[in-house]
Formats: structure tokens, C-alpha cells, sequence
């Protein structure tokens, strides 16, 4: 399949979905969202591909919207682009809309945050479900500073990642925050050198692929994202559920034999 | 307007409010409160005021209720103090009452916590949207060793700040935490030396009524306290209809003006 | 009370239950679980014990389910062990499940984790209201190796304690945290030295049996777990009514009277 705006690989269980305009910071437009949902629904259909790493070309990772858009909707008085077809009608209404069906792809993405990430990109990072930036990378939320609002769910998303306090920080003051403190407020859940920045997120991702089961990781995966929206209770009836589902799967047995036997484990997903 | 307790002054798009019983360590009274919804009241009305600081003269913040109130509740067995009127009885339910109206006030409201921080102090700075700390400042709950509770939803905001299990530890032992600790759970957002501490709140709040746009900040609040009521769709439900309308907006048109020029931004808030 | 997997003491107002299997770092199963209740429900019924410890014998805390037990499961495609009955029946739907009791102990419950902390150890160790590891601690999930998921509220209670990205990497990848990390990801309060840890974790259990109101205590922990499931004005409202009655309490006027007479307080509970 050949993109304009992306890059699509799958290497020993791992996808790897790339943002690839390197000469505009691989600032966002509309190509590469409907680009980056086509390859989302690749990697969810894959039975090969186990876990999703997202990441950008060259120095940054996404700039946010295009210049030349933002300037388009000036003169516009406002942007044309409609929501898209829901990734997934199946799924709970809040992954339906324009930007959150990450979490209704059934395997892990990773945000492999390179380089600048500022406005839709930062939008993008959020919606992953762990984050990882080089030393060099540089977040602003951005929207402040060109008149606009916290898009897309990042107001509801933000708080939950790093608290109230610092969500009103990053969205008021849209300053640059830097990897370390990107870190120490939960913004990214680890840094790595700008040098072995691929290295370590790749073995991370195959380290996923290869030792966890992937049955596991789809129902985790649910189920974590599912939680925001339900009490405690509701929450335990439905791991019940997929608890004892799960002591009957193959994963299972695989998992206690693998442990036993003291091997490596080769899960199926069934 | 002359206040008993506190002090009002506006200066470069930022208002100051100085909470002033500093031979009290500015501990609360009735009129303190009554002067401090004023005060925000006249902040909120006045078009200059980009941003409110809320601070405490000398060496404290507010070392919580002051101890003749207290010991005028043990003698009359309660106090007789009801909850004021509504700030803005257009605002969600959740900032009608006594203590968190500070949300409903469309303006960042920063707690510069310059010292001493105690019971009650801890409600208010709680309320506010970001809070910065002095090397010398030092926070306790108070309550369990008055035998008194969670006051003022307290029990709510503070494990959605420093999580569930810091709360607790917060609440439960009533310690002192000093400025450190307070960084490392997230209690505050940054810690300043003490010698420079009202320099740097300034910066920031400086920084926030001249480079953004005060449009982007009321929409941003109203989001941000609105989304731990909201389903993730509700909050991009709600998103989408303030970007239609922010991208029609004179602080748009600017933000992409002035990124093109390379110049400051005039936002006009329109 | 003769205990088979447990140990149960109570010393100046501290209650210590200890899982006691250490040839099999505690290793959960089926008499353990009804044991850990049974001693629950003694600590919560003794009007001596104002706080309690909950830890592990030997070198671990709880290294999730014992091997035989999994086997067993795996033989017979399940596990027979249906719920318990609810510790308090009155108490929230969200506390009545199989382990989610915790919450309705109207005591503060220390997680005292001593070392190796997996799995169904990681699920105990949640519902604790404050945690404290070793320097020699370390925790992993062990679901998603195992091809099980996230059990028993887990995925409800690790992201409100950690944050969502946190918790998926610690479900997805089942990897080991140590204690250094798990302080900074919020995982746990505090680290001590293995060789004072015990000693620690028992002054801060005495300083809160001794110097804090049981009643503040029994007030603050109903109110910081019922806030998950309200909103702030419901919060507020249950507070100023519990506000109300504290004031009309005897450990008020003793809160009061020993700071005022600056001596340590002799709190009843009343």
C-alpha cells in the first residue's frame, strides 16, 4: 500500500506507522490523518502485527496543523473537514469521533515521540497508551498561542495524564516543556537518548510482541480505557467476566507451562 | 475599594490579590472570605485583568481558620456562618457553593503560595489552577488533628491532584510537607527560592496576559473544570463547537498573524 | 485466634496482619484470602486499634497465587471459588466484591510491602489506602505472562493511582518495577532502608493511632473513597454535613484544647 504522508512497515510483530513530511516537522493536513487511520486499520486487521509503534521522520514528530491550513481556515472563517466514519461503530461512543480510535485498536501504540510535538501532535500523543521522547523532544500544547482551544478531547485527556494543575499550566502559558520535565509530570512515561532513541522503543515493542499474550494485551487494553467511564463495581463484574474467560483460553495454559518449564513463552492469542 | 483583609491591585493585565492579617499568619475569618469574593468578583468584571494572583502578605499564606473562630465554634457547638450566595448562578452546580467558585471565575487563577499553608489555606489554594511554592513554604491538612474532616470537597480535589494515596497520607497524619515534597506529588507545579519567588509568579502571570490569547484562557478554564464531570464525548462534543467557533475569532486571525510575522501577539480577547 | 496463612497482633493501637507462607513469599490462596477477612473484620471491630499494618513475613509480601493453585485451574479449566459475602453490606456496591473490602474498613489500612509484590500481592497492595515499600521491593503486574488480565478492579484502581500510561506499562508488559521507580511514578508514599523499614513503617502507624482523631480518620477515609463516584458538589454536601456534626464533637474541643494548651492530645473518638 503506498501513502503520501506516511510510512507503514511491519517487523517482527511490531508496526511501525510513520508521519513522514521531515521537511514541514511532518506538520499535520488531511491526508495524513486519513493516511494514519487507513494504516491504524492495517495494523489492527494484521494477525502478525502485535503491538503499534507511532512515530514521525526526521527531527520532529508532528508540528501540528500545517500552516498552510491554519492559514486556509482563516480565510475561511473556519475548516471544512467533517468527522470521518467511526474507526470501529462497535465501540464505546467516546473512541468514535475524529481523533480518539486509538484506544479502540485492540493492540498497544506506542507514542515514540522523536522530536517537537506541539498542537494536533501533542492530540496524537495522548491518544497512544505509553509514551516514550528522545532527550531532544520539545512539547507545547500551542493552542493558546494562536487563539484556539483545547482540541479534540486534550481537555479531558490532559488532566488525566498529568493533573489538573499541570494541564492548566501546558494548555494556559503553551511554553515549552522539555523531555526531563515531560517526565517528571507524567507527560511521557520514559526518556531516552537522542542516539539509541529508536533502539530502545523498538526493543520495548518487540519485548511486548514477543514475551506477553497478545489476548492478554487486547482485553488489558479494553479494559484500562474502559475504566474512566465506569465505577468500581462495573469495572470488577466485567473482569470476572474476562477472567474466567481467560482461565479457559490456551493463553492461559501457555502461561503457566512457559513459567514451569522455565522456556520462553509462544503465545498464540487464542 | 477599601478592604480590611485582604489587598486588591491591578498591574499590567494582572491582578493581585494579597490576603492581609500577616500578624496571623493571614488566618481566615468570615471577613477575609467575604472581602476575597470581591475581590474575585471585581477581577472577573474588570476587561483589564488578563490573570489573578492569589498570595498572602509576609510570612504565611493562611495558616487556616483563625483560633477565635475556632474556639467560637466549640463554644457554640457549630458555627453560624451559612453558604454566601452563588458567584455566578449560571455556572455548573459543582461552583456554586461556598468555597469553589474560584472555577467559575473565566480568568487563570494562580495560587502563590508564599509561605505557611494550613487548613482553610489549603481549600483555597486547592481551588486555584496552578499553584507555585516558595523553598520556605509548608503545607499541612490540619484537620484530623483538630478533629475536624475533609472540608469543602477537599476529599475531591485533592486525590484528583496528588493522587489517591498521597491524599490520604495528606489527610490522615495532617503533617508537614514542605516545598519539596509538594513539588515531587504534585501539590504544586513549581517551587521558587523564596529571595525571588514573587519576581517569578509575576513573570509567569505577565507572561500570561501579554503573549496569549485571554479568549483561549477563558474557553481553556471552562473546559478543563468541566471535564472531570464529562464523558470523553461530551468533552469533544463541547471541543468541537468552541474550535467553530474560536476559527472565527479575532484572536485566530492574530494568532496566525503574528506566528507569521515573527512579531508579539495584540490579542484582544475577541 | 489461631491463623494457618496469617498472623494477627495488635501493639499500641496498631493492628499488624502479616501473610505468612514465606517458604512461598506468601503466595495467595484460598485460606489465606478468608483469613485476611476474618482478621479485617477483628481489626475494625476492636475498638483498641486505630490503624492497620498489613505486610508480609520473610522476604516478600505476596507473590500472587500459589503455582498449585494456577495449575488447578488450568486442570480444571476455572477456579471453583465463587465471591465471598460482602464485609459490610451497607457499605458502597463498589466495596462489597471479592476483595475491593478494604475500603470499608473505617480504619486506615498501611501497605507495609516488605518485598516481592505480584500479581494478586500488586491487587491487595491497591486497595490499601497508603503504601510504603522496602528499598528491596519489587513489583510486577505477572498478568499479561501468565495470559490472564487485569483482575479484580485492578484496571480501575492502577490509573487513578499511577496514571493511565503508567498503568498500561505495567499491565501490558508485566515487567519489574523497583522501588526507586514505583516512588516515582507514585506507586508508592515512601521508600525506606530494608533494615529500618519495620521500624518506619510502625512509627508512622503509632504517630497516626496517637496523635490524630480515630473519628477525623473514620470521616476522611469514607469521604476520599466515595469521591471517585461523585461529583464536587455532592462531595461538598456530604462534607458540610459531616463538618456539622464533627463540630458538635469531643475530639473538636479536644483538637482545640491541647493545641491551645500545646500538649499532645488524648483523643477519644467521640
Amino acid at each position: 500500500m503506498a501513502f503520501e504522508d506516511i510510512l507503514y512497515e511491519v517487523e517482527a510483530g511490531v508496526a511501525t506507522v510513520t508521519l513522514n513530511r521531515p521537511d514541514r516537522l511532518n506538520a499535520w493536513r488531511g491526508v495524513m490523518e486519513a493516511e494514519l487511520r487507513q494504516a491504524m486499520r492495517l495494523a489492527a486487521d494484521d494477525a502478525e502485527v502485535k503491538v503499534i509503534v507511532l512515530t514521525g521522520a526526521g527531527r520532529g514528530f508532528c508540528a501540528g496543523a500545517d500552516m498552510d491550513v491554519l492559514q486556509g481556515a482563516v480565510s475561511a472563517g473556519g475548516t471544512g473537514g467533517g468527522a470521518p466514519d467511526a474507526f470501529d461503530p462497535a465501540s464505546r461512543p467516546d473512541f468514535r469521533l475524529q481523533y480518539p480510535y486509538f484506544p479502540a485498536v485492540p493492540k498497544p501504540i506506542l507514542g515514540a515521540i522523536n522530536g517537537a510535538c506541539a498542537g494536533l501532535g501533542m492530540v496524537m500523543a495522548l491518544y497512544t497508551d505509553i509514551r516514550f521522547a528522545s532527550e531532544a523532544t520539545v512539547f507545547t500544547t500551542a493552542f493558546s498561542r494562536r487563539g484556539l482551544i483545547a482540541e479534540h478531547g486534550m481537555s479531558w485527556l490532559l488532566p488525566r495524564i498529568v493533573g489538573m494543575a499541570n494541564a492548566a499550566d501546558l494548555l494556559y502559558s503553551a511554553r515549552r516543556v522539555d523531555a526531563a520535565e515531560a517526565l517528571r509530570i507524567g507527560l511521557v512515561n520514559r526518556v531516552f537518548p537522542a542516539a539509541t532513541f529508536r533502539d530502545e522503543v523498538m526493543a520495548y515493542a518487540r519485548m511486548l510482541a514477543s514475551e506477553v499474550s497478545p489476548r492478554s494485551l487486547a482485553v488489558m487494553k479494553r479494559e484500562l480505557w474502559n475504566s474512566p467511564f465506569q465505577s468500581l463495581s462495573e469495572a470488577i463484574v466485567d473482569a470476572n467476566a474476562d477472567m474466567a474467560l481467560s482461565l479457559k483460553s490456551e493463553d492461559f495454559k501457555e502461561g503457566v507451562a512457559h513459567f514451569l518449564e522455565k522456556r520462553p513463552a509462544r503465545f498464540t492469542g487464542r
